[in-house]
């Protein structure tokens, strides 16, 4: 059985971590306050364990479920100890006024995400354009993903579709741009448009 | 009967063109080439009339239909012509090669469109998200649109809701830039994981 690592405990590694979870999956989490690891993988009561901040974690596949302000620090303070991972980032770099997106231009949370990660690791950026909330009442939602290594990204593809999501290829990792220009977008629909934070995006093959 | 004005006579504008004809509204077709405006408006054969480039167009919504390269050198083609009109932007600058945008950083198409118009004029950001031949084919499909102006806005929700539409509005022009970054996406989806250009997004408000 697989292990999938979670750093965070906020509310989207909370959603994560519950689908997981309930996939069947072993929930690794990890928190630079232990306590509140233990009090999310208490919560999870499906043998899910808690790890060291700043070790090597235990799967594979490693959910970097922090702020965009802090993902590089987070990352800085793991060092090598992410060789040879899967980093999934699912930061959405968005202003505290939600009028734009905090990147440098031409770049992504995933890219400067990918710039602070040992040579051996894989940045694949996905779960920015769910809601924590909506991932967390379940369904089959459409998930976009943008990598550059193919084998990284067949990875979170499989890892996706065991958490019943459909996993959507957008391209490679500077595609994270737009998908975080989508995640922005969402929020924009939220507050205007839609009316509601309950809703999702989804690819209608006709 | 309302009257809306396309300037413009690609994939784009004959497939908006087809849509409002439908809704048994008239099109005005106006082209640089008004041998191509007559073709189409032959073609809709619905009492569809062409414009002359450059005067001012006879509908109050004006739809822009023409690539990003070309829509400024059009805006200021009609300048003073546009003054009170809707402008519709559809445009997605996206590079040759797709692999991004050409907008200047913190812009997009349809702000660098609004540079260009009469102060009496307001553009709408519409239609980029919805690729002609899905348009072409009918349907209910989400539409999302950015727009200053509240009234414009209106407006638009209003037309786009004849042709049978479902409109989001998503914010402020600036949100223009996040359409077009979905316009992107979508043509990455399109070329990695869709598999398809069949394919329309939708909001599931569950």
């Amino acid at each position: 059985m697989s292990t999938i690592s979670i750093i965070g405990s906020g509310g989207m590694a909370t959603a994560i971590a519950g689908r997981v979870a309930r996939s069947g999956q072993t929930v690794e989490v990890i928190s630079r306050d232990n306590a509140k690891a233990q009090a999310l993988a208490d919560q999870l009561a499906s043998g899910a364990i808690t790890g060291k901040y700043g070790a090597a974690p235990a799967g594979d596949i490693v959910v970097l479920a922090v702020p965009y302000a802090s993902a590089a620090a987070v990352a800085a303070d793991f060092g090598k100890a992410l060789d040879g991972k899967v980093i999934i980032d699912i930061t959405n770099p968005v202003a505290p006024d939600l009028s734009g997106l905090l990147t440098p231009p031409g770049s992504s949370g995933a890219q400067e995400t990918a710039k602070g990660i040992p040579a051996g690791a894989h940045v694949v950026k996905a779960f920015n354009t769910i809601f924590g909330h909506v991932l967390a009442k379940g369904g089959r939602l459409d998930a976009f993903i943008a990598a550059d290594d193919a084998k990284a990204k067949v990875r979170v593809s499989t890892f996706l579709e065991s958490l019943g999501l459909r996993p959507f290829d957008v391209g490679g990792l500077q595609m994270a741009q737009t998908l975080e220009a989508l995640g922005l977008m969402m929020i924009g629909l939220a507050k205007n448009g839609a009316g509601t934070w309950d809703f999702a995006l989804n690819v209608d093959l006709g």
